[in-house]
């Protein structure tokens, strides 16, 4: 999907909601688990009744790795059934990938030959032969760890150097000259809402995708406030918040209730943005 | 594995090789493509021609996932083979994973419950709750990238505070707070010999997992000169050299040859060392 289709679905859409399909078997309906496949079973509910009110898909892969080869098929099946019936949903794989530049080429190949997803979260520690791989394939993107939205990102996306520049502002700056805003997004996290500033100075047209916005703590008002663009320039994911709405046998209807309010949320921020 | 029993194996079969399972439908004998299982079928046979000369095999989990869900069966046939035929060798999941500490939980489920490895490779750019949950694991281990081996390692590792303390050794003092030595390791490139000097004055005791030795043009000479310690310390990888030895029907052998080969000069190298 490019730069284009991805901004004109989300003023179609009046959402730049991305639900993310964390599907835990031990939080799912348990009427589920009588399914052949419940992973997908549950997935399939949730995108029937999501799909209206968001542009984006991510499910991340841990959930699915950790239930061996039946979860790797769901996640499988799950992709499917999304490219088949939603061409207008944008896939992220939620993966985090990243390694020496042949081993990358491998996970490119998983995540867009086998799997035909849009675009995977990538991690930037090994640097630029390990990202570009992910970068061949036309129509697809890199979404690359910036600014993460858990406690742990103090521990050294805030390192200074002597020029007083932070990490996460040299991996947006030397991402850069890899890709620019039509191949490359970044994971920003909700949690540090007035960051969005800072990083709107370096990165002003890229694409942020915005995790824990709800169960995490973020507010979407902050995150819109100091990181939208004039094309909106935001994917905001929920994921516990809207798809573990209700355990019960209604927990689609209530996952659709859950992104319904999110929508209308966001479609007054993009009318406000003039979008 | 508890590191008293890494040393002891070290010792005994004198020899701190790790061979890598990068395993590539593309590089393999052409008279395996018609077994079940090719992946799993090269293997079997590269390890039980290998098991006499080294402590550790490392599947790179890239190259199974690509193949989707016939791959993934291949890499749990692997670590179910080792772990029922080599109870003594090490086994790490070269996963570079990473990700918020409830999901990096799923990660390590995956890896140390569904696979029952002894270690699995993390990223470190999330900082400290996307590792500590692979460390709730008794006798498991996490191996930390550090400065890998790849030309992308420039990019960010080497970037220095204001003090001058690079990334690479703000990861060794910040992880040492998570764990010791008896449950971290981390990943150091052969590429970069010298550097096992600077790396050794922060994790004096530390076992290092050395990739680049051989087809990414790593000196073992050089990595045990400065990267050896009184408990040996190390674990050397390689995988292309060993496992494509030969493209034909004596594949095993070939590769049994070069293992031991550099089984033989790692003898010579902990006899040096008094170990």
């Amino acid at each position: 999907m490019t730069r284009k289709d991805l901004i004109d679905i989300i003023r179609k859409r009046r959402s730049f909601l991305c639900v993310g399909l964390d599907t835990d078997l031990a939080k799912i309906p348990q009427h589920l688990l009588k399914e052949d496949n419940p992973y997908f079973a549950f997935n399939k509910a949730i995108i029937d009744a999501t799909a209206p009110y968001c542009v984006a898909y991510k499910p991340n892969t841990a959930f699915y790795e950790c239930q061996g080869l039946d979860g790797w098929k769901a996640l499988e099946l799950t992709v499917d059934y999304l490219r088949r019936n939603y061409p207008n949903h944008f896939i992220i794989a939620d993966a985090k990938r990243g390694d020496i530049g042949n081993t990358s080429k491998m996970y490119a190949a998983t995540f867009f030959d086998q799997m035909d997803v849009d675009a995977v979260t990538v991690a930037p520690y090994m640097g630029e032969d390990s990202v570009t791989p992910f970068l061949d394939y036309p129509g697809k993107w890199v979404i690359l760890l910036d600014l993460t939205s858990n406690k742990g990102s103090h521990d050294f996306q805030f390192m200074t150097d002597a020029d007083g520049m932070p990490l996460w502002e040299k991996v947006l700056r030397t991402s850069a000259r890899w890709a620019d805003e039509d191949k490359m997004m970044y994971v920003v996290g909700a949690t540090q809402g007035s960051m969005f500033a800072q990083i709107r100075r370096v990165a002003p047209k890229s694409f942020l995708l915005v995790p824990g916005v709800g169960a995490q703590g973020g507010s979407l008002a902050e995150v819109c406030r100091y990181g939208m663009t004039d094309e909106c320039g935001l994917l905001v994911n929920s994921s516990r918040g809207i798809i573990y709405a209700s355990k019960d046998t209604d927990f689609a209807e209530a996952a659709a209730a859950e992104a319904a309010k999110l929508q209308n949320e966001m479609d007054g921020y993009l009318t406000k943005a003039g979008i």
